[in-house]
């Protein structure tokens, strides 16, 4: 039995917890199982780490912020194989050049190639734990990579796919995925199973609990995921390829209040102009969302979309400075939108449910401005202010309490 | 013109100190010199990070303790990369990993092996200014090591040898090598050059300035190094291959206060004694120094020895746990003592320089307890209350302030 565990910031934050995590290694490992951890820098440390880089070159190069922020995780798996060792524990820590993990070349955020799994299976051949950083990566020019945002869960699926794992564990700070968020619906239930596009699905919808690639990832080597707490026992959400379900077709709600809706007004109606308008966008790299495409009573066209809100001004600034070569009347623009969405899998072939979800949104007297749906999701843009209510009365509608 | 310049924790504590050693090595990169810079970890790091190891593990295992050491220079290498680039010079930071700076396997004390120059050569083919974590490097087995205290100038004597550097240049707190410590000698002199021969035994003598093996290293490889300071411009003192001098014979005056005088009395005066002796000390690595060996009155042997102050204890210990096998009568030791030693390149060939120290220090009303001499050295065993005073008349009696 091969086990990848990883664990957050959170978890290995000061001494103590990361005792706590060692300790809950130490169960698994007496068992007899073999296993692989996965760590994040302390708590808050690679926020330092780029306040720092900062200080110095409000712009720091990328290449030498990527060998600065390695040094996070190097620190926390160097210092839990410590732990292990003060507790009678054979452990071995590998940075991302002793793993051998090639990624792209990219800075900040850079994709995971290729995994030289040799150092890793000598180590457990050797009944050591094996702690590995998250997060971080080697290009072909031997230079540092990181992964971006949350990469660590990256890298443990990855690991858990290179090395066939029997699962892949990861800890964070609640004990499971749910219906939807408890801090918005009290009825929220923890889900035992989840099907990983679900899951993508809810990770995108920020959810929050997993990175997305790592979902993806994990999808397309069928690494059993599994979702738990790293301060109790219990036992956490798998999120693992779709079984038939009989019944239940919606198993959550999500909502990201993180987003913009943005109308181009008064288009002229002829071909080639939604290409030069999303090519524009697309340029900046901003991600556009929930496309909505309508002709206006002269003849016209609008089209609004949404993008996320840290990117909105950008994107409204590139609008306007085109405007004239789109042949646009207006830009219009909302911030205090969010998206609501019910996701299940073969939801679509189940006709009725996106009906559903309308006629409970217009018994709450909530508006919605735009829908957009896929084969196991339906998504509508509301104002901000109704998120929380629209969540509960869709999560009493289709009863997820249950 | 290739240059490595060296600087320590100090001189990179800081922001502001960052950017100083990056302007110093600015000028030399407008002059068109090629630069290779080694960089200790920032201030105090090493010791947080020691204190950080030991608050998790009080005996942390020496292969964890060099992967979280490693950290420290590999943040101060990233953030001098930053400097540069906020002022336009082109420049890359490259851990032990990356420049492929082979040691033995030993971790907290290994020695470097072999350099491959690759990655360097490019780099400063490309014009970069190439920035090298002192003090680490990697074993056989991928894993960190570092080189033990000050292995930083190592490092950097290392590379100067490997990239056949015109020369290797080391910035300090000091702006070079005195004819004694300042602080004591009023009168001391900077010198403008020294042999590896003195200053290696300067360095062994509590001069401080210089690691010690980073002076070896220079000497076998003739590395023409430059002790300078990283506060100001002034000169440095150059150590090289030593001139034919004339005249001046006595370059300088050092002291040791971190010295235990332990004697072994009563010996049976028999062959293989000696031999046992310090077979028994030599098994607990720690280094001898200044042997003594006399015949009391009753025909039996004395043996007297120095040795670090920090392990006195335990050479003492080891004495009184074998006084029996080796037939000695009592251990003696006096932690009170202090070694002054006179340097100069072909004084032993010079008759009489000895004895002027002898009669300097008899008018001066300073007993000595012990002599050794090496073909450039004159070292006293005195009590430690009289260093100074011994310090200053010697300095006088051999005119070192002209």
């Amino acid at each position: 039995m091969l086990t990848v565990k990883k664990f957050g910031g959170t978890s290995v934050a000061d001494k103590e917890r990361i005792y706590n995590v060692a300790r809950r290694c130490e169960k698994a490992y007496r068992r007899g199982e073999s296993l692989i951890v996965v760590l994040s820098a302390m708590g808050k440390q690679t926020d330092v780490l780029i306040d720092m880089a900062k200080e110095i070159n409000p712009n720091p190069p990328k290449r030498e912020l990527d060998m600065l922020l390695t040094t996070g995780e190097q620190t926390s798996v160097a210092l839990l194989a410590m732990a292990f060792d003060a507790m009678g524990i054979p452990s071995i820590s590998l940075n991302a050049y002793q793993v051998a993990m090639h990624t792209t070349r990219v800075h900040g955020n850079a994709r995971l190639k290729r995994i030289d799994t040799d150092r890793i299976s000598h180590e457990l051949e050797a009944k050591r734990i094996v702690i590995v950083t998250g997060f971080q990566g080697v290009n072909k020019y031997d230079d540092y990579t990181t992964l971006g945002r949350g990469g660590s869960d990256t890298t443990a699926v990855a690991l858990a796919a290179a090395m066939h794992a029997d699962v892949c564990e990861i800890y964070t700070d609640v004990d499971g995925v749910y219906t939807a968020d408890p801090r918005i619906v009290k009825k929220a239930r923890k889900m035992k199973e989840i099907s990983y596009d679900e899951m993508l699905d809810l990770a995108t919808l920020g959810a929050g609990v997993l990175h997305n690639r790592s979902v993806e990832l994990a999808k397309k080597y069928s690494v059993p995921l599994v979702v738990r707490s790293s301060l109790n026992d219990s036992e956490g959400t798998v999120i693992k390829e779709a079984t038939k379900v009989e019944g239940m077709l919606v198993s959550g709600v999500a909502a990201e209040k993180n987003a913009t809706r943005i109308s181009v007004i008064g288009l002229e109606d002829k071909p080639g102009v939604a290409f030069r308008l999303f090519d524009l966008i697309a340029r900046a790299q901003i991600n556009v969302d929930m496309i909505l495409q309508s002709i206006g009573r002269d003849g016209s066209k609008d089209i609004s979309f949404t993008v996320p809100e840290d990117v909105a001004d950008e994107a409204i600034k590139i609008l306007e400075d085109n405007k004239a070569s789109l042949g646009a009347d207006k830009i219009d623009f909302n911030k205090n939108v969010a998206k609501v969405s019910i996701v299940g899998t073969g939801m679509m072939s189940a006709p009725g449910v996106a009906a559903r979800m309308f006629e409970c949104l217009y018994n709450s007297r909530i508006n919605i401005n735009m829908i957009s749906t896929s084969e196991i999701r339906v998504t509508v843009l509301i104002n901000e202010k109704d998120t929380e209510r629209a969540m509960i009365a869709i999560h009493d509608e289709f009863g997820l309490e249950d």
